[in-house]
């Protein structure tokens, strides 16, 4: 008997533990369902490949192995549930068409995984993400597989809750410039800023705990600005340090910060991998929510055909993982990116997910007042205007920046969408001056 | 406050009742996914549209209307679970792309359409598919939605036990010429076939009541032959008649049919809609089983950008309306399909689909013997053979014709590629007459 009849015959005769199913075929409870964009050049069979992906990331081999009973493959084989064509040929591949162009779901058995983010990663992304032509597009995952993860400790609603701010976008501030010592230099801005109406004040990605400007000498100084700030201005204000190190220097960074005060955490999450984050979220002794930062990002998601799509990994994963607040790139500004992707990653922050909280959209690069009716045009209220220059570069100085930052979103709450009509009817110099930059 | 404003704020006010959702959002078991290829000019947002696509087929608007309540929207809205672009654009559309091509998934709430074929056609083809580039792809459904239907009364086990037949594949006959009169010349040649060893015969699905060959006069004289037949070879024939007609004539030629002895029934499910299919493969009063025939399916499925899927119109639908074996395109012969199409299409009709039996996929058109060990090869053991001219053309008759094609199907199950060598060890005169045709 040829090996191409055994083949085909073994596929057909135990359907329930082979490589592929209806989806009907599948408990939608114990599945990950993974989406990938795929491309392959015409004369392979796109479902026969799909289903080699399958056993690749799963049993692991698409030829009989003695170990491999239909037991362990009814258990642990994942499963293609769907192939799709753009466009969806039938009758035959045009002559002019070189590479197919699909979209795949492959069903991942989640007890082969664990609710492990690291797992998750090898099994969805793995050794498949060297296919010349292959993206992570989407993750949906089971009820039971997310029990697993705590999510934001905080969330939306936790962060307002220490803030005291319920209807309206919050203010976040990067101190600028990014780099620089000593640490009193940024103490001084911070007090400054605050005091102008900043809800968060964040350390740069690029500045966690150089010898030159460490945590321990820096955490106090903005301790004590803000606390000055927040008496004069009757409101309070977050300091989202950046603890970001290798293990087990991270942890310790984040304790130290904590003991010397720190009401927030940053975390560059691609850089330390999201273990780091979900371990920093998950710590009982860690009551201050943290903000994750997008930086490494575009390495997964900026190529059309291959890497993880922008919505997963600034997205729906960095929220499962436990931030509170996820920084990542707007439109509007100097950031990259498509108005379209923008609007979705901010929906996985905050759309229903079983139990996980929604966290804070974080957009960022190059905001200045004028674009934020914008930004609350397409996000509502529930997110966080990153402004770093648009405030430092104020001409009257960083607390007059943030005063027209908080005038622009009054604004914006107010429906208004002509800032300069709106500054000119209530007499807000620091928005008027703002919007001559 | 501008209308723009306004309507993004609902959307992110009320997600729950909202088109749109993390596929975590919605209860799996609520829902029927539909798959669609869609592809549209640059400069739409791609999850707006897909938004209108889910709410043109649920509640209908995208305007604000006083009677669609959140609590309405939360009800019945269908809601956009996936938007996947090829390749997947970040940064920006490249300036030579005009048109966007995208697979996007929409879960439609399965109790606006309660277990009805008819009511799950207008919501998931419906109106939408009246846009220029458009094709429904596949449809997941749901537990309960399923448990309202009966599936084939008979499927693959069933049919089996009613031959049986349990280790081979089927061999079916279509009666040549397909349109004939009088009835004695179609039972004459019924008579042949089935001594010669075929399981089933059909009607041609052009030849149902015509004045000139009248199923009442049809049926006592095939099952006559057919009786002969099975005495002589000591095995069972089924006679499958096309009562295809209108209503009621479609009921009354099945229950016709029936009372005159028939043993099985054809009908043209696209011809008469699938609600007629499913009303006889329900009807408890009979009991024999009923055969599909896919004329008509090529206006659904054929263009790769609009219309419905072979895999779901050949495959899932005539499957979950009752069919226990459906008659579609193999890629062997006359009918054009690519052959990872027609595998497929199997999978749809033989794959775990909760209590739905499994019903015969039978590659039809221009069949040959030496077709065969491919059918085989490509579907195991659990399909029919379609052969109609293959025998009828037979130098040595009918009979002959038919005695080769079960000659290949011993060969094939046997792993025997070449058929000449397996007709030459075995001198098997019918099966090399018919290899030299």
């Amino acid at each position: 008997m040829q090996l191409g009849v055994r083949l085909r015959f073994q596929k057909f005769e135990y359907p329930e533990a082979n490589p592929e199913a209806l989806p009907e075929g599948i408990d939608p409870e114990e599945y990950i369902i993974g989406t990938y964009y795929m491309s392959f050049p015409k004369g392979m069979n796109p479902f026969e490949i799909t289903q080699v992906l399958a056993l690749e990331q799963s049993t692991g081999t698409w030829l009989p192995v003695p170990g491999e009973t239909p037991e362990v493959r009814r258990k642990h084989v994942a499963k293609v549930v769907g192939v799709y064509e753009i466009p969806d040929y039938e009758i035959m591949v045009p002559q002019e068409v070189d590479w197919r162009n699909f979209i795949v779901q492959i069903a991942f058995p989640w007890r082969n995984i664990g609710s492990k983010l690291s797992m998750l990663f090898s099994t969805v992304v793995g050794n498949i993400s060297m296919a010349p032509k292959l993206k992570l597009l989407d993750l949906r995952f089971p009820k039971e597989f997310v029990k697993g993860f705590k999510g934001p400790k905080f969330g939306i609603e936790g962060v307002r809750d220490v803030l005291g701010v319920k209807d309206r976008p919050l203010l976040n501030n990067m101190i600028k410039p990014d780099v620089y010592s000593p640490p009193d230099l940024g103490a001084k801005l911070a007090y400054e800023v605050a005091r102008g109406g900043v809800d968060i004040i964040k350390d740069d990605e690029l500045l966690a705990n150089p010898e030159f400007n460490r945590i321990e000498e820096r955490v106090p100084k903005f301790m004590e600005a803000i606390d000055r700030a927040d008496e004069e201005k009757g409101e309070k204000t977050l300091y989202a340090v950046n603890v970001t190190a290798d293990l087990p220097e991270v942890l310790e960074n984040a304790e130290r910060a904590i003991e010397l005060g720190a009401n927030c955490l940053l975390v560059n999450y691609l850089a330390t991998g999201f273990p780091v984050l979900r371990a920093l979220a998950e710590d009982e002794s860690i009551k201050v929510p943290i903000m994750a930062h997008m930086d490494v990002a575009g390495a997964y998601y900026v190529s059309p055909i291959s890497g993880v799509r922008s919505t997963l990994i600034l997205g729906k994963l960095p929220r499962l993982a436990g931030a509170d607040i996820v920084v990542y790139p707007a439109p509007y500004g100097k950031a990259p990116m498509m108005e379209e992707k923008y609007i979705e990653v901010a929906k996985q922050h905050r759309y229903p997910f079983y139990h996980i909280k929604p966290c804070f959209p974080m957009p960022s690069g190059g905001i200045a007042p004028i674009m934020v009716p914008k930004l609350v045009n397409t996000l509502g209220k529930d997110f966080v205007v990153a402004a770093g220059g648009g405030i430092h570069a104020h001409p009257d100085g960083p607390a007059a920046g943030a005063r027209a930052f908080r005038q622009a979103i009054d604004a914006a709450m107010q429906g208004y969408t002509d800032l300069r009509k709106y500054a000119e009817e209530n007499n807000l110099q620091e928005l008027l001056k703002a919007l001559q930059l």
